[in-house]
């Protein structure tokens, strides 16, 4: 069972969002059996994945109904007993996804059975033509396909067949929820290709799932589909939005010709992913390098300091260039999750490791910062700065629409608990990858990665590291069967890392990546700094203006005022030198009289900052990220 | 006919939006027909709304077909042939109250067909028990009342009952318009009084519309059922909502326990007018406290520098205290105009000018910016930051949707327009008042008031004055049956004001009132200083920490990227100093190197300011308010 998960499926690795190997990406991603965390900051958050997140998004899916909508549909009691909006479907598909990539992380005979119950059922309502949702088509219900610009049938299937694939890469490809992927990526093959009907969906999704099917199989058709969709997307055939018009469905200019990055920030990020592994798989370089100059301007003009995208509540769009309000900052967590994907394929697809970069920096405060201490609440908004202190939603109490910006346990669009789900399950794929040279390692956590390189040699390294708590990051080579090439990233904000090998002394290494010849018995230490930094933003970001943030390494700073009773957290003037203080950072500064408060002195008050993944898990509170410097 | 407009109702004057007079009020209105605008900048604007706004509302309610619901509803093609969103009955109410008071400002036959052919249309829907809504109660359509939170059912009521007042104001309370406006006055007395349907609306209006009527026709029950609708909100009984909960409908708490305006903008000032003349009818001073601390608190806090109010485009809400970003600014142009009727109703209740002060601010900066030059597009976004340029929507290419932040001919929700072109109809009424003692002048305007004080003392005033061109402002009493107090309001911002009696020297007055007392044939003169201000927020704003806005008089200045080509307006340090010159304001500053562009030195710049009603009228451009000082 365990060789079987390690080796499974067509592409040999249980990879997460693949390139194929040794096709025309730069590197070769490993799959979830290669590379394993076993402990530190990730694998705490692996295992609350296991023992909470995961199994609270099943119990909240039953008791939405959103799972029961597939009884409905069995029993025939739709329309009559349907529950939640029109895309739930797609959040059972994505439960699914996280428990596939867990029980490849970590066999479970219970998630195995899960999988197999919940299969069996989507098949039951599975129609002859490979037609799959319980929101349309029957008596009583909108017609299939008649509303596709607000519809997701077609979204719904991509979540459907990621899961799939999830599947077959930790469980093998014969397997009825893969055969369940490829029936409904068929019939949408068969109603959408080329002379069919010449619609999108609204929600882009199932191109990038096209492209990982036809990875798992080897099925050409799925390629040439998402190819279709990428395509014909731009035109405006989609109709106006309340949000903006087609730009809020990516549907205004084809991908090709825009930018940056507009509209809503999942969507354009879910497509721009699938137009990478169009491009990618096509050899398409054109696409690649538009999609890529798009991204890379989103990265620096419309991208929170968290990696946060996305920031308008109306719409959940992205805003103008260098419109990043903190205190209305959207930054949803599904946009953090989608970026993570984005920026894997561009990595593995251009070896350029600020892509790397931007793949830390999201999970580290956007999706360590989802799910509460007990994993039981999660944030969809992701705010750098909370005003008012506002109530905790709780089970008895849940505040099921997004936008309140506290954590909750669910919500009535329930996207993000289960996009983190399945991104925390697959997180080991996301560290390491090989290429002709060697191993090239992208994210530090303890654990180990046991690869073959593409000629076929083994090699074992083990990391030991207690990053981000502090920055010596440990790689022995415990096996080889030849000397190879050890890539190590080496962070952007890392000014004065330093690398030594083999005992050796210590020398400074650039930020990008440092490259070294190893072999079998050797060990080098990678020294990244960890000192408190100050960020000063953009001066064209206004809503930060004369405000610093403090970082150290990855981990973005926040001051929240349960560790500062007595200072109102928007009445400060904070100075240049944080100091850190047994994992707390300090920041000296001084209070501002308010104009329209007593006449008090300023007075000298000392902030405690703290991880801002770590904030709004002790009761109200309000909390700022960017802090006013006087 | 021109006696009966100018002495017309039961409550004698033609005012607006009045108190009745002679009661708890500290002041009393005077009519359309006894303050006249003959000059000047509202002068100007009054003519584009009688030329242009009006007509253009005409137009586009018919090609909407927003009208056309009305004769389908008699020809029985309901819900088939219906057009529009669920609330456009309330934009044709609107139509009607606009005419009605404009022709009572100045006659016009062909309005007052209108007038006479659209009352005949809708006393045809209206159904025997006093029911009329184009969107609800038929075959195939939601029942009446259905939905309560989102129906707008009362919401409609209200502007039709508005419309019917105004029309007894101008034209006489024996007119079939105001039986219409009393028919359904008394249907919502009978469905929701006491011991009926406890519901409330969604969509705050019908309760200061009621008491309006109440005004008009003495007939208590509708006071009292305005009072019933006041108590019975903020219970929490309309659910929940994807804008925030309660709050959107200003049903979480009572209003009497309120600190602060929360939730829709628009409704909340609604509300709050409604609450305010339930109050003063029935001498109800805690209530008026109530109302009147937290829109003090509002406008400390939660009121952007132009007047507007909401900062959250989601939901068209209020945001935190001081969370008032400039570039996300919605500043719905109907909360401005709900923002005069508040402040209007307050002035006359408390006799406080700093709301005449409210009144001038919003009126100058957000109701003046709504119309293009040409009256034929509006603003219902009202932005102090224009980051990116935008086309500007034309009737051949209207945006429809209302948060594009460029005028557009029309909207999908359309309240706007026909909100601006009510109040510039009516504008004469807020601009003097009445007590004992004598004449109040508020707001200053070219032309005349001709009124009655309480004893029956006939008084005429002529106002010479080019305000805001210049700060002059010369009283001259053309007749009076006695001497009698004349009060000046000092606006707020006017440090440095002096006034000049009977050709005497100018003499210092402060910010708020000035009162003397005069005799036929005195002049007075008031000076206000009209140099450019240098405006810095509260701190506690951060969105714009380090800016400078410039303000003249009552209006604030922007810069607008087509009167400086060589600049980009978000990389500029500007210093201290505006200078104004040729109704130009010039403000020196330097270019700031963008990080990532080439490494230009600073260079100087001289920004020329323009006032911000102007802005958006001369094709594509960027704008801002707020500029970074350096």
């Amino acid at each position: 069972m365990t060789t079987e998960r390690t080796e499974p499926g067509v592409d040999g690795r249980g990879t997460v969002a693949a390139v194929r190997p040794r096709t025309a990406g730069r590197y070769e991603p490993l799959g979830l059996g290669e590379v394993r965390i076993d402990g530190g900051f990730w694998a705490d958050r692996q295992r609350l994945n296991r023992d909470a997140i995961i199994p609270h998004c099943d119990e909240w899916l039953e008791r939405a109904g959103w799972v029961e909508n597939f009884r409905a549909a069995v029993a025939g009691t739709l329309p009559a007993a349907r529950k939640g909006r029109l895309f739930t479907d797609s959040d059972v598909y994505k439960y699914v996804e996280a428990l596939a990539w867990e029980t490849g992380r970590e066999p479970a005979p219970s998630s195995d059975a899960r999988i197999g119950e919940l299969t069996t059922l989507f098949r039951s309502v599975l129609e002859p033509d490979g037609y799959l949702n319980t929101f349309y088509g029957r008596d009583g219900q909108p017609e299939r396909y008649s509303d596709l610009a607000w519809g997701h049938e077609l979204y719904c299937y991509g979540h459907l067949i990621q899961a799939a694939v999830a599947h077959a890469r930790t469980s093998g490809p014969d397997d009825d929820l893969v055969a369940l992927g490829v029936a409904v990526a068929d019939h949408v093959c068969e109603v959408f290709g080329p002379d069919g009907d010449q619609g999108i969906c609204g929600h882009p999704e199932i191109e990038t799932a096209l492209v990982e099917l036809y990875r798992v199989t080897g099925e050409r058709r799925y390629l040439d589909q998402a190819r279709v969709f990428v395509d014909r997307r731009g035109h405006d055939t989609l109709g106006d939005t309340m949000y903006g018009g087609a730009s809020y469905y990516q549907d205004r200019r084809p991908i090709r010709e825009l930018d940056a990055f507009e509209g809503h920030a999942v969507r354009a990020l879910y497509l721009a992913a699938g137009a990478v592994d169009v491009a990618v798989e096509t050899g398409d370089d054109a696409l690649l390098d538009a999609v890529r100059r798009q991204y890379d301007r989103t990265l620096a003009r419309r991208t929170y300091l968290h990696g946060g995208m996305g920031s308008h509540h109306h719409g959940e769009t992205y805003g103008a260039d260098f419109e990043l309000p903190a205190d209305r900052a959207y930054a949803e967590t599904c946009a953090a999750v989608a970026s993570v994907m984005l920026a894997w394929r561009l990595l593995l697809a251009t070896g350029d490791e600020r892509y790397g970069d931007v793949i830390e920096r999201a999970l580290f405060n956007v999706v360590a910062t989802c799910p509460a201490d007990d994993g039981r609440g999660f944030h969809y908004v992701n705010t750098l700065h909370r005003r008012a202190p506002s109530v905790v939603p709780d089970a008895e109490n849940p505040s099921l629409f997004r936008t309140g910006g506290m954590r909750s346990p669910w919500f009535t669009t329930s996207c993000c608990p289960t996009n983190v789900a399945r991104l925390l399950a697959s997180l080991g794929g996301y560290l390491a990858t090989v290429d002709d040279g060697g191993v090239q390692l992208h994210q530090y956590a303890a654990g180990t990665v046991s690869a073959a390189l593409p000629d076929g040699a083994a090699v074992r390294l083990s990391v030991t590291t207690r990053y981000p708590e502090d920055g010596v990051v440990a790689v022995r080579v415990e096996a080889a069967d030849r000397p190879f090439e050890l890539s190590l990233r080496v962070p952007g904000w890392a000014s004065g890392a330093t690398l030594a090998a083999r005992g050796g002394a210590a020398d400074a290494v650039e930020p990008g990546r440092v490259t070294i010849t190893v072999a079998a018995g050797d060990e080098v230490v990678l020294t990244l700094p960890m000192a408190p930094r100050v960020t000063v933003a953009d001066p064209r970001v206004d809503a930060v203006r004369g405000c610093v943030a403090i970082e150290r390494g990855p981990v973005v700073y926040c001051a929240e005022s349960v560790d500062q009773p007595d200072v109102d957290l928007d009445l400060i003037a904070v100075g240049p030198d944080p100091v850190e203080r047994d994992g707390i950072i300090e920041l000296a500064g001084t209070t501002v009289p308010a104009p329209d408060g007593d006449d008090a002195e300023p007075r000298a008050v000392t902030l405690r900052l703290t991880p801002y993944h770590q904030w709004g898990n002790r009761g109200v509170s309000t909390m700022r990220v960017w802090l006013p410097a006087g």
